[in-house]
């Protein structure tokens, strides 16, 4: 068993009898399981009336796991607050857009801004923490789950009116610079006072769009807010690292931010799901229905590395589930591929969701690494084969990319509030330019807006409306080549138009002014090979592409949203002028490097044959040449 | 005028001059029309206020109907409760599943779990029952009118709430005992007592299935428990047989359990709405536009036939309609054909709605036997031209088939809980399963899922999530070939997954076992000519098609939702080893047997020549072997 | 500049620091424009807290534009109520269809039924009326802004419930009337007292039509009424005249009915915005992308110069704006042929929405004629050419059109109400008959059904359910040919199917009765070249068109909806008849004619030439006769 390459699975003792524990447990000490995830739904188990701690089943599930050499990461139960706890409150559940009360009957049922549930969540987490915080089996913490599933940042409540005023009283100190802000005089839209500021819903027409980046802001400030309670309560009677399980495609808060808390960032990894429900196309989504989309988990990956060095795929599918329209099986070595890829890029752990089916409730079609009738699944298996080509590994540190693609939560916000155009994607976007660097087989950073630019050949902002100063200055230190898509640098931090229009402060080093834009339906193109947006512009610099792109110095604009033969052609150009060394990798192949192991993907439903271009010097830990359907193969120096 | 092969109409009385009436009767009688259903939606007349009986009308309706020699079915008004009733109370409305009260204003305005409104519409059908109850006119009964239309079976109020929980605590005693059965602990869902369950709506992601099947089959049973009272209170009164008319495509209340209280079945039968709506392919939405899809009626035929063996159509689409998307008009001889069709099938009588058009209110396009300007309309000839042809023909009774499908309304809400792949359709898999034997040239029962499989050959499960050990031991006594659907078995009675899997106690007599589920979106092919569904299996069986399907003796699944071709074959395999004889017919013909008649259906919109093997030995008594579109032939032995 | 082609453009100095007011003022002047709309969404400055009037503001700026030379065009600020003034009240937000207010935050938020806002509203005309009703700078007024914008003419409030049961009460006096109009025998729907109508909504299914249409009626008077309130204060305060600025595609009230309280009708022109949201085939939408489709300015034009011979565009479209799904860019020369275009068609001014683009809140990326950096965009440019362009016309006053389309509010909302077929389109068939003539070379004149038909050759009515006895009495006393659509005539005045069958009263003039109608799904084609619709007709007309059209006389009846190429054919043939002539003008090209001038427009993205038959003996005063793409090109008589 890898110790440096970490294995774990996500298991609910309370699901099964307690006879069946300790052979679970051995069963994944012999898979090469170490962690186990538990605890995270066990409200009602724990606590089943008000003050009754139930600690029992617990203290016993963890005995037995530790007792087989497994490690436990244990969550916070607070996703589920219990009945009798609900009814003892009416200031919990959230409301939605509608107005209407979120109810209980199924996970997640409470607002942020209640102060109600914020004591009680607070309340079980330091019962927890104190019981649990100083045992030696005791591996990581991880608060709640899924922060923000099912549409939960964001509530419509009296409770959230109340201290979204209180939060805009703090930020604006006046009512008049709030005014200003928001430019409220546009339809008489001013206030006298915070205390008549409504949330920005169930108005006629489309509220101020001010208005509402800043109740986005403020809804994500409440979830940090409240997962800064659980941390502070734990970090006072535990040392073991606290985590939490972000989401795919969800950026309804800040994860930079909320990371900031945290010790280590994990996610959630669903690749099969999230290619029937995400922003792909009709061929990929036929193509890789049994694989995931190429670029899903690894942008992920890269994201979530980004919010936090240490990182975790803390639930990886392990074959079929049941959320998404359709759900395919994932084909044989899928499930394996996806997990050597996580550690591919940079992860220290991987832990598959979950260990046995469950037969009843929500999610019975979600399939575990054990069957229900308790043999092993296909993703069982997988787990066993996952463990053994780790352990044949050496280990190998994560180094930073020299390509980086720059990720805001505002950003998406924003392209959300005021799209301008329907067909407008923002991570339709970002994954397509994260998925023009993986193709020209470059490894991709994704960072934050505000981090340093050091370090760096390539930095690519595909969309990005507030460009502050402060980037600017970051932009001059560098000598990176920096790529922006069409309307960045669009807005002022109020969401206004900059008074010298778009680019805004990147006139600085950017010698264009966009005069006009237009959006446009989808399937139109724009000259050059673009769609969706144009902008028009007046400069000197000389047209490329049509005038798709204009480039003054080492800076470049689009003033479109490029497709896929545009994005790549203008990529490898910005490549060859920054002396970075591209690949043409074989359609579905990915390679990703972590120390001295390079790691290759095949994503495709056919096997594929590795060009002696991408293999070099290099030689074959795990693979070979021909790379099966869904496999993976591992190279290291040749030496 | 047969007497046997009966003929009504929908009349009503109070929409039109007394005057007219004694010619309106004279008119129907002429048509060979015998029974005419009345009353249904009259309260306002009857009661203009409260316990102010207006009995006038209605007494002379009666008396001018039955003078003309009609006999009388009435309707107990209660789908329309008046105005001022309404205002008496606040807790008759239903609530939408959003939370909002369904108001007055249209028709069906009343929550079938409110005690106010079973209590007042047992009291008007007290007094209509006392009234009319030994009428020497009176034919037969009908309580209130079409059950669940507009979607209100189900009603999210707080009655419902209420009866709800009475209905869980007789269900399960303990609230332990319900906890366990749903499988409450999932997400901490578990209660400490009965009064904590809310209903099954407005939750945050999907609430716990077998919460919201519970609260199905509780919603089913206020219904039967609602109409019960009726029959109790008419049957108390009266010795008339007792109806009720049901709908096409509709399912939200077991048909099965409520017929058990009638004394006759019904449906309103209109072949051109449902094929606007309903679940159809293009092909035949377009190639069967004015005709409707040759398995509609049929079907609902069959299994209204299945829910009581005396029954009728009571609604006959007489030309185009209003209330589909699209209304187009049937092609010439196709209402004379839909009638038919209902005799071939068993049907007691048939009942053209309407007698006359209405000028006024919601239902101004839908066609009656008469036109607004009491001219006789295409439907009008029609039905008289059927009267003209069941003259002509024996009494015949109507005798079981030898091929049974079997339909259970808790898979239908099974399939909606939980579908796991959005192109899940239980009334397109009923159909298409339905269709593959009627194409076949076989006549078709369809039976519950408790009835004894006795005197079959063939018996077709599409989709029976829970199969009962008491199913298992029906099956053993039999030898027919029995047909199962990919996922039949694969839930318990709680709605879990079998300790054993897929297909659950199937594995008593089928060596299979499914070790992993797909489903994929429309479009997708599996193997052997599947869709939507793919069961992996774990069997030592043969793979038949691909895999499509595996048999153990007379045994048969299907691991995929068969598209029509591989159905086709498979079935056609399947008869061959049952010793069944099929016929193949013509594209859009259909055949079927009452008695000694044989009764041939042209669908299409063209006519077809009657293949000589069809034919045989028999002679047509109507029709001929050159079918014109939309026409009947009725064949008999030579002799 | 042209003091007889008056160009005006909407301005908001409370918006720009006063001290850019001059230059402001001078650039507009210098622009051509001698006419500024200022405060319509000015009230939260105007009056900032209740009694507390801060006039200096509107003041100077008054005062700036007039020293430049610029009239100004005043709006009471009634379609923004602050927020001080919401928070007084609870009785003012309207509620929508699903029963949830309408809440502050954007605009129009208020009920037109509100007592407390008409009382309101009143107040602050009052006293902007009193301030500025004599001022000799000002030119008109404008009442609100944009009516029923954002579907705010109904409101299903309870102070609409209560108005409405007034309306109701003085239209029938009696219940049993209303009883007996709304056909409430149907279902029962029948009330002892007009107390308990409620207002149609939240019905468990579809409510009584002409329950809707009394609504829908009753909603249109109160918009009317709200408006007059205004307009009696201005009068009694200012001999200045009065305007209202409607909408495209809009028809919740009654324009010709509100435009009688008015003295100047005017409308607000985005070609863009309704190409992309409108009634428009795919082709038209990708053609005229950045064009907007040939017919829909033109048809506006005509159907509010139908409503008042005085008339402006109060907004016309400057660039690409913001509202709609997608927003292109107008190509180069559109901004200038739009404002030709309205002269074209009589218009007494021009006015461009907006001056500068506002920088902030939500329609920050609408463009106006100036950039938010200052600069003219290409608006600005078109539009000082359009002033020079006019400035060489000569005056012509505008005559009526030998060729008239009827249009219907009324005949809307019932094509809504009760469609019978969901392709049913009232605009589409309202622009698609429009432009049949249209594309004939002619002029049209668009006028209400209740108008005398002397002086036209050709009067069009494409779907008018209620043809009233008067109607049939104008027709008889008109030599013109009358084309009908089908179901003209189908209906009473109180939504019945009128005794003698459709076309009703029509049959006075036209020997066809039609006996039966059916409605088809997009893409089924009628005999003849229609779609969507099928009269069945008895009559010893001749068939023409394969039965798609019956002329008696002068009468013509189509019995389908007419597809292009069959409505243009008989279009053709009935010009013939009636002696008119006809171009065939190229694709994309639309002419019209004011006094002696002829104003063509290429609507085209590219050029086309102008065939000699069109240009005849006409000389060009503007453009040539290579008509570059958006171009538009003034013919006057040789001599």
């Amino acid at each position: 068993m890898s110790e440096f390459y970490q294995l774990g699975v996500c298991y609910y003792p309370e699901h099964w009898p307690q006879s069946q524990w300790a052979d679970d447990a051995a069963d994944m000490a012999a898979r090469g399981i170490s962690k186990v995830r538990i605890g995270e739904f066990a409200w009602s188990r724990i606590e089943p009336a008000r003050g009754n701690f139930q600690w029992d089943r617990l203290d016993g599930a963890i005995e037995t796991l530790s007792a087989a050499g497994l490690k436990i990461i244990l969550g916070t139960p607070t996703a589920t607050p219990p009945k009798w706890l609900m009814d003892e409150y009416d200031d919990i559940l959230a409301v939605d857009k509608d107005g209407r009360p979120r109810r209980f009957g199924s996970r997640r049922h409470y607002c942020f801004s209640s102060k109600s549930y914020v004591r009680e969540s607070g309340r079980i987490t330091r019962a927890v923490a104190e019981r649990y915080g100083k045992h030696p089996a005791l591996y990581a913490w991880q608060t709640d789950n899924e922060y923000g599933c099912h549409d939960t940042s964001r509530s419509w409540s009296p409770m959230a009116q109340a201290a979204f005023r209180l939060w805009l009283r703090e930020k604006y100190k006046t009512v008049d610079a709030l005014n200003t802000a928001w430019g409220g005089v546009f339809w008489s839209m001013e206030f006298q006072n915070f205390d008549q500021i409504d949330l920005p819903n169930l108005t006629v027409t489309e509220p101020n769009p001010s208005h509402v980046l800043d109740f986005y802001r403020f809804s994500s400030d409440q979830v940090i807010k409240f997962n800064r309670v659980q941390c502070d309560i734990i970090r006072a009677r535990s040392d073991a690292p606290i985590s939490h399980n972000f989401m795919g495609y969800y950026g309804e808060f800040d994860h930079f931010k909320l990371s900031q808390d945290l010790d280590i960032a994990t996610w959630d990894s669903y690749p099969l799901g999230f290619l029937d429900i995400g922003p792909t196309g009709d061929f990929e989504r036929s193509h890789y229905m049994r694989q995931g989309h190429p670029d899903f988990a690894g942008f992920h990956h890269d994201l979530y590395r980004g919010c936090k060095s240490r990182w975790w795929v803390m639930e990886q599918q392990p074959g079929p589930v049941n959320w998404a329209d359709h759900n395919p099986a994932p084909i044989d070595g899928m499930v394996k591929t996806w997990s050597l890829e996580a550690f591919a890029h940079g992860a220290e752990g991987v832990s598959w969701f979950r260990y046995r089916q469950a037969p009843f409730a929500q999610e019975q079609f979600h399939a575990g690494l054990k069957r229900v009738d308790n043999a092993a699944s296909q993703g069982g298996i997988e787990a066993a084969q996952t463990a053994a080509i780790l352990e044949t590994l050496p280990e190998a540190e994560t180094q930073n990319a020299k390509t980086a693609l720059v990720f805001s939560y505002e950003a998406l916000w924003m392209s959300e509030i005021q799209p301008q155009g329907k067909a407008r994607n923002f991570w339709r976007r970002m994954t397509d330019w994260y998925g023009a660097a993986r193709k020209a087989g470059l490894d991709v950073d994704i960072i934050s807006e505000t981090k340093d630019f050091a370090g760096y050949d390539i930095v690519m902002i595909a969309d990005l409306p507030i460009i502050s100063p402060d980037f600017i200055d970051r932009l001059k230190q560098s000598k990176a080549q920096f790529i922006f898509g069409p309307g960045c640098g669009g807005k002022t931090k109020d969401f206004h138009i900059p008074p010298n229009l778009v680019p805004g402060n990147l006139q600085d080093v950017l010698a264009l002014k966009v005069i006009k834009t237009e959006t446009l339906r989808a399937g139109v193109a724009t000259p050059g090979g673009g769609h969706i947006w144009q902008d028009y512009v007046e400069t000197d610099l000389p047209a490329q592409f049509d005038g798709a792109l204009f480039s003054d110095a080492n800076i470049h604009y689009f003033t479109t949203v490029p497709g896929e033969a545009l994005l790549q052609k203008a990529f490898a150009k910005i490549c060859k002028t920054a002396g970075v060394e591209t690949t043409v990798l074989p359609d579905g192949v990915r390679v990703r490097r972590r120390g001295d192991l390079t790691f290759v993907f095949n994503y495709n439903p056919h096997a594929v044959t590795l060009p002696d271009s991408l293999i070099g010097a290099m030689r074959f830990r795990s693979g070979q040449p021909e790379l099966a359907p869904g496999e993976t193969a591992v190279l290291t120096a040749q030496d």
